[in-house]
């Protein structure tokens, strides 16, 4: 039976999602050897995307095929039986045999969140890059609207990204601020949504955000990163612990 | 000079607040090192109210009496470059001869936070206790306002506790339930305002209203526990980790 998970993580200590090489825990890894203990066997684990070393995620999506017949909410609690408290199922579920979490993706959203304080709280530490200078976020929530539409985004991803094509689609892209009761200051979110992302894409977009926040960068400067392609136009990319897969769109 | 610092703490990884025997992680332990290596002597740190081992504070007040001059924002700088990133003065400032932290308080305010799911959220779990059962929040919510007054706390309180008089005045004891984003899930918040509170009374509390929300208990239970004071009557103290030190009043 096919099944359908929805996945929380907190990144700080995983080295990302995707298998690496002996040792280096993973989420990927963990959820895949939870799975091999209820299915008797090896498991594969397909997820909707590669999150990074230190990325954490509200609502990351698996595809498993398991030999054994088990509901949601059995397999939800067996799986959280075997993890360790900074990962864990939310939701579990049998889906039809051609659903894949990463295949069938129509999108992703996902948040960069700034503590915008003189001090890292100890509850925003983890889920947040932290500071202190002066954002001005109206100009940030201006320059957000150049990312949004059909770009290729060789300004704002890896170099080494092996992918056929950089053309992407960015069909949201917000900044908000709010009050943070438990950091007792003021969080920057910027939230997007695309089609797809390319590997550090949405920190690279966050970074440039930020220093367009800061007076570092006009909105000259972001058009032309977006439409030349340019690497060296872009910002920098933002720390990995301030970004959360918010959501994966089917 | 007479500082006053505000404190936040992740209480997870603490002892509790005050200095216990040689070894033992506490706040105030981690605060008089920080403080002696800045004032280059011991320095005596007086806190608003001890908090108990896995307790978190949003917003802790020690004073301190520094003999080096220092502005209230180098000092909290100066502390927080000395502390692990679980515990972080947010706020520092010069304060008249005679506040003291904790006879100066007139009272504090705590809130009690239960995740009402069937999973422990990876961002919920070290701040928050997880309890999957149904709760008549509606309820509780009623029988919170027998709290609300001057009685005498000893069903409520730990046994051992060293006081002179268990009597005390809860002025606000609120109920209140919303959705959490980052759980993906129900919120039940206990918050209680009271001039001063006994060892476990709020833990005590808020188990006697998880209690009377999963229909373990009556409203008429809970009038006899706070009117005769039988420990017996009162319900099981709550979890460390729920709780929090919200406020400080002067």
């Amino acid at each position: 039976m096919n099944h359908r998970l929805t996945i929380q993580y907190d990144g700080t200590d995983f080295h990302g999602w995707q298998v690496q090489g002996a040792g280096e825990r993973t989420v990927q890894g963990e959820l895949a050897r939870a799975l091999s203990l209820i299915d008797g066997r090896a498991v594969a684990v397909h997820g909707a995307g590669r999150t990074d070393a230190g990325v954490h995620a509200l609502g990351q999506v698996a595809s498993v095929e398991l030999r054994r017949e088990i509901s949601g909410d059995k397999l939800r609690a067996a799986i959280n039986g075997n993890l360790a408290p900074d990962v864990r199922v939310i939701e579990a579920r049998v889906v039809e045999e051609d659903f894949h979490a990463r295949y069938s993706a129509r999108g992703k959203t996902y948040c960069y969140r700034i503590f915008n304080a003189r001090y890292a709280s100890p509850f925003l530490v983890r889920y947040t890059h932290t500071d202190a200078r002066k954002f001005d976020v109206a100009r940030m929530r201006e320059c957000a609207r150049l990312f949004v539409g059909t770009h290729d985004w060789t300004a704002f991803s890896a170099a080494q990204a092996d992918v056929e094509t950089r053309v992407r689609t960015v069909t949201q892209l917000a900044v908000r601020e709010r009050w943070s009761e438990e950091g007792r200051g003021r969080l920057i979110e910027i939230t997007a949504s695309a089609e797809g992302f390319l590997r550090y894409m949405m920190r690279s977009i966050a970074g440039t955000l930020l220093e367009v926040g800061r007076g570092q960068m006009d909105a000259a400067q972001v058009a032309r990163a977006v439409e030349s392609g340019e690497r060296s136009l872009a910002g920098a990319t933002a720390p990995a612990k301030g970004l959360t897969l918010v959501e994966v769109h089917y």
